[in-house]
């Protein structure tokens, strides 16, 4: 659970629903406009479906998920696990960690070790991780960059939205008391598309990016933790290569180590 | 057929015709006027005729095609294919793969076999395969250029066109009835700038770019295949190197290949 | 104390809070609406709490205190006690420094002249005092990067404030002479927007940047000076090679070192 | 003649005056105003003389030629005469090329075989037509960014014209009736910066940039045509070589050379 | 004398008093308002201030000096004199320069030289120097730095200003007829940043930064100069080699040289 964008997307909204609940004269309802939503929404979607191939448009709602449900690894607790295994690895044989296999939660170390453990040669071991790396970044990336363009899209309909408002307002002036409910509907699709992109779209394209640089720094932990793993390594010496990568107020005692 | 840019254009007009048919109070009328259609997309090709020349303006419309009618290469297929050459040519020469070359479709694989089997030495080789990636990547790039100006230039000549026509209703406001007429007219060319650039020429020009990543991939693997086919490498070492090219999910049998 | 970014913050509200007592016709109490900075500073925090893990946004107001209570490190007098520290360490050997350690002011030179002092190995004790390094550097990152999205999320919350103040106001046009004072409430918000980025926000980001590099300069001078001293170079020879990081004119005395 | 520049300029120029002299109740004295001219195009130009030295200024007119008056290099023509260069040179020495010095009307390669015919050494003669080269370069990225800085001021200028306008007009509202005619006054600065800027400067800095890319990929194709014809290399090899800079369809007879 | 500047800025400054002196109906007073001045310069540099140390800030006026005061280096004769201390020191000695320090103008020549006579090691005397290159970089690039956020903050105070007037006035609407009036005065504000920013922060930046590029490619050719001086190179060699930094035009004599 990522608490932060949970807490975030509620305060947005929250706050935007206050302030027109809370003001002198305005109605829920004359924010609440479907074919306003339509087309800034709409618009949006069908500009990015022209950037980039339908795959990756469909596949975005399940990128977009891991802004709300991502776990952080826990890296110190990861360090200790690479280095449980080494010392099993360095005691017993890279073949005793066959039986250690069902305690590792975190899928990519247990890729890594099977292999070891199958007796895969050192290169092809690394080479498939790294891959792994490079399509986790890579779906990452594109998650993120279908968001970006959603939030640079959005406000751009929300002003094609109220610019065909005013159009349609100003030929009609014959009454001029319509003027201004005309205006504060065409108003309503610029709204929307600030709204979508500051409070949705750009928010959440930054939060992947995010998350993925903090993927990717456990998967290389992973990665040179299992390469050491491999070549049987010291296990303090492992311990004290990973920790590098930790900064040292949640490094677990880091003083013995030197 | 690229369904993704199909869907989206259809989808970006479909929602502004429709938000103008449902409105109360709209024509479609109102919102077609030619001469705003010629200051806006005309001037915006003028101007990215001062930026590039006549030749790739020209072509512009042909590499625009590409961002519907592209179909991208199915990768995994093509890695097959390439070890299925490299498995013949390895059993039977080089000279066997003559009688396979009319079952290949991908002109480029097709190109770089007939220059292995007429004898032409690897680097000669390489060196014309490369040189025709670079010619791809800078056609599509050029295409791309094209789209990103014409992008640029359709808003700024719709605040042209609608200063324009604010300056001529100013000067003729004798009759303050036709204030909202005259506005509306000038609001017209912001409205078609916004929307060529929004639902036209930029999304186009992303999908360019996205295509020629995906173009060169495809380059890329079939260079390093035909080079390996033509040294007599291992078809299974090459099966294996072209694989991390492609995520893990979609390796056919990558297991087996460790 | 930083001096400028005192001055300065509070001659830009002392010149914003003059400008409205002095107007004629200008009554504090119009520019202040607890609901608008509710929606500005709350809107722009809830997106930057969607970019980034909650312990940042938590962390942040402790790292921008840095903004007015950074003291840049005096180089010059730094430079002076690594090569005082060299002379002994030289004169008396590595161990003669335990009795100056209470001397030291600086916690990085402490660190690793403590480190210097237990024998930990050369190696060591730079990769720890790098990897301290990059941990500041990190949170200084860290805290700007948050800094920089408030920045970029004030106005365009500000924006839709305003939007939601024209929609009310438009839709309740009954009362024509009460335009005036709507719409002064809904330009509020772009008000606070405004103030807020550019008054707070952006040119924190900007101090913090600017500190973050001076910081780094002074660290890379640490490092580099403890790995001389424990290597036991020559105090001549260490104060000119730390000196190449000071501008001439700071130098106490090149001439003589040349 | 670069034609896209001439038609290009003439489109943008002729949809602008079309479009006035097609408007209903327009007139084209209404959009000449040869103060504001001045402040646009003035302004533009006073603050690109303080951004480059006056030199720079000075020579602007003459860069701007170029987009005009270019005439791309005949790339295939170009390599076929060094091709048949290097054949006279290896069939009868380096002097022969001297009768041939007159036929050659590119002044880069005559410079080159000058110098090669005078027996210059190959490192003075690479050193000093790579010097012409980066000189060629300077020049018009010199040109681009005065081009660029007019276009990025002129809009700046022109917003400052209508500012000053509307203050203007606003101060001396005791007429109502002449808040239009104040106003259409007060835009044409507006419309002056969007139209110099979008239909000359910004266009023209993109031309001027493209042709720099075009004539320095000219130049290197001599010079390594030159070096390859002093040191004596076989000219099936020289052409081979450079042609790899042209893309295949335009490479009279590559089959064969391969 | 930079005359380009000194020109540049009377021009801008010279163009807007004109427009407004001979508009009719227009009042210099009207543009005249001290409290708009203070809000926009002053929050400007309140704003760089909370980006900057003081230091930096205060040094800002004596680096903008530079603006208008800057001499460029004479290139080809300082490469003349480079060359003529080269024969003096290959004919009679390093020792024999001393008696020519006197006539060297350039302060960064004659430290060279001086610490070549002095014996100092080549080393040495390249670090000093580089490190005197680097201190002038910095410099100019923090008075760049400061002037860029200057030009990027005065139209935002610009903005803050209009709308803290826009409140005001609207606020008090009672009497209409000083709608006109109050809103000119808005303006003011906005009119101050656009003029600041564009007509003196923006291209002052530029020009530091081109005075900058300028000064630091004397600075190489003089470092060079002085090298090649102290290994006792050949006088012809060395001018032959600075030549390179020189467009061919403005080489004296490089056919010779050749």
């Amino acid at each position: 659970m990522d608490l932060a964008s949970i807490i975030g997307i509620l305060l947005a909204f929250g706050l935007i629903l206050g302030a027109i609940l809370t003001a002198p004269g305005a109605s829920l309802s004359a924010f609440v406009d479907y074919p306003s939503i339509m087309v800034v929404v709409g618009g949006a979607i069908a500009a990015a479906m022209m950037c980039f191939p339908l795959k990756r448009i469909i596949g975005t709602p399940m990128v977009t998920k891991k802004v709300f449900l991502n776990k952080p690894e826990n890296v110190p607790k990861l360090i200790e696990q690479l280095v449980s295994l080494a010392e099993t690895a360095r005691r017993d044989g890279l073949l005793a960690l066959e039986s250690r296999l069902d305690d590792i939660d975190n899928q990519f170390v247990a890729l890594g070790i099977q292999m070891a453990v199958d007796g895969t040669r050192p290169e092809v071991v690394e080479d498939i991780m790294r891959t792994e790396m490079d399509a986790v970044a890579t779906r990452h990336r594109d998650g993120k960059a279908v968001l970006d363009q959603l939030g640079r899209f959005a406000p751009a309909f929300g002003m094609i939205g109220t610019l065909m408002g005013l159009i349609i307002m100003l030929g009609n002036m014959s009454d001029p008391s319509s003027i201004g409910a005309g205006m504060a509907v065409a108003l309503i699709t610029t709204l929307y598309g600030a709204i979508v992109s500051n409070a949705i779209f750009l928010p959440f394209a930054e939060k992947l990016g995010f998350i993925n640089k903090q993927e990717l720094l456990s998967m290389e932990i992973i990665v040179r933790g299992v390469m050491a793993i491999q070549s049987g390594e010291n296990p303090r010496v492992i311990e004290q290569k990973l920790n590098t990568f930790v900064p040292p107020k949640q490094r677990p005692k880091d003083k013995e180590a030197a």
